[in-house]
């Protein structure tokens, strides 16, 4: 299918240099309208398969693909990272891994370097960044692939699918006659807002349970955020007796926090994770968590990048299916 | 002194022009030896500085330092990561993480990208490639540093001082009257050897204990090498009743198999780590371990690379002192 067609053939057709193609095809410098009418036709004609890949070898463009994630100390990003790694290498690609500690200047300037040294592609979990620029990469020619629970902007995006795990979870809290459902969250302020929190406050009602306001404490998705989080919720009047966290990471931290606040887990209270990062069957008592896996985050990212590489121009979304994984802590 | 003597006052002195100064300084383009004997005169008579950070903005050198580890799974490593990101970030640097799977193709790989990307600097932890290579990547202009246990050829290297930490562990261990050491220890074909291996060795003679070689047995720095060593350390007829690890990665492994062969750790067999990464106060029971402070490491070779944007051309090695941090498995 046109594999065989190269740009020298395009050019031919099209009556212009093989410079003009590459203009119109990367877009990096202004075509005449007529010109750019002229080549597209040629590339209809012709069947012409962009192969960003080879372009990329062609033009000098890096065989680098940058993974930007909040912390890179969370074994979750770990394990995307050899995912994504492990599907490109077969291209010759390298993956880079970027840590933004969730800080908005440091997501800005990193996917600004993505561009500057022509990465072939950014897989980037956003944290506080607006999602407007997130498609100025994708237009600058970098193909942007975000793994989060929400879209952020019109670019490609994994995401979960997280709603019969959240079932499952809830499920087995209420079995149990928990009730009193508290959540570490994240900040405020990230771009994307805490859907997952919103995704278990919905579905609650439906169990009998309910996440009220002053059952939901905030921070970073730290360690210590955690534990900082768990002591918190354990001064409350109405204390909570099952404990979602926002991540593997958090609840890592509310446990610390529990062991030293003499507070039974899961006796007193039921603790679930999020992400099953390598950790939660580390910890005592191992983590009840909903697994979303990240090699199969890190597959997906690589071929929608892939597909990039090959011409597809409109944005998709991909879902992978989480799942309530049952371990000693809830 | 000398910064504000610029290139183009020791191209007017040597009677050349400034890209001729800059390709001597790069060794990027070959020059004619009698220009480089002026150039150089030049540099000494006006004592210009070679500030490459600023060079680095002037020719578009990337703001990227790569890390090149083994394994970003490694806590040990994300933490080295966060600390040389702090220290660089000042100067408006970023790091990116690079994973080789300790395999020589990908370190040659990420360091020729490293090259050829122009990166401001890399820092690695190399584990099979020959050290020639790195000093190959030094004379092409970015700057290098190791990170190991055992210098990789002629360039900046920060290693651990942990002769006193190993005696410290040999005198907890030997106190407890366990005589029979073992070693779960990295593969044969690492090209820094093992000298955790060694100093263990060469220390516990005098501590009346020893490490025979039918209790050494060999692996890759992962939880599942260390998991299979410990199971083939259990079937030995003389069996070791106390069991040093690589690394902190390779005892959770130990650890994992411990439990599931209902070995007590430290009733019967006691485990000691090196590095203390993040998991090594996780897991139950907490990790003994000889401590090697990662972000002091991450800081000394920001300083390293640092000396070298301003101009230090002659390697150096920093030491960072280990420490025995006594938790519960040993």
């Amino acid at each position: 299918m046109g594999e065989r067609v190269t740009m020298a053939d395009v050019a031919r057709v099209a009556g212009v240099s093989a410079a003009t193609v590459s203009y119109v095809i990367s877009g990096k410098r202004p075509v005449a309208p007529a010109t750019r009418v002229a080549v597209e036709a040629a590339i209809d004609e012709l069947g012409f398969a962009v192969n960003t890949a080879a372009r990329t070898l062609r033009t000098g463009r890096s065989s680098l693909v940058a993974l930007i994630v909040p912390n890179i100390a969370n074994p979750f990003f770990a394990q995307l990272a050899a995912a994504l790694q492990e599907e490109l290498r077969g291209l010759g690609m390298h993956v880079v891994v970027c840590n933004t500690w969730a800080r908005r200047d440091e997501e800005r300037a990193l996917l600004a370097e993505a561009v500057q040294q022509r990465f072939a592609g950014v897989v980037v979990t956003p944290f506080r960044l607006p999602a407007g620029e997130l498609e100025a990469v994708a237009a600058a020619g970098v193909p942007v692939v975000v793994s989060a629970d929400v879209p952020f902007g019109r670019v490609d995006h994994v995401a979960p699918e997280a709603r019969t795990a959240t079932r499952r979870a809830l499920e087995h809290v209420t079995g149990r006659q928990r009730r009193r459902i508290a959540m570490i969250a994240g900040p405020r302020d990230a771009t994307g807002g805490d859907p997952r929190l919103e995704l278990l406050r919905s579905l609650a009602l439906q169990y009998g349970a309910a996440v009220p306001r002053e059952l939901v404490v905030r921070g970073e998705h730290t360690r210590e955020a955690g534990a900082s989080g768990f002591a918190e919720l354990m001064t409350r009047p109405y204390r909570p007796d099952a404990v979602f966290c926002g991540n593997d990471v958090i609840a890592v931290g509310a446990l610390d926090k529990a062991r030293e606040l003499g507070v039974d887990v899961p006796g007193e209270v039921a603790l679930i994770g999020h992400d099953d990062a390598s950790f939660a069957s580390l910890v005592r008592p191992q983590l009840t968590t909903i697994r979303y896996p990240a090699d199969e985050v890190g597959r997906k990212a690589a071929r929608l990048l892939l597909e990039r590489f090959n011409g597809r121009e409109v944005h998709k979304t991909v879902r992978v299916q989480a799942h309530f994984v049952v371990r000693a802590s809830a």
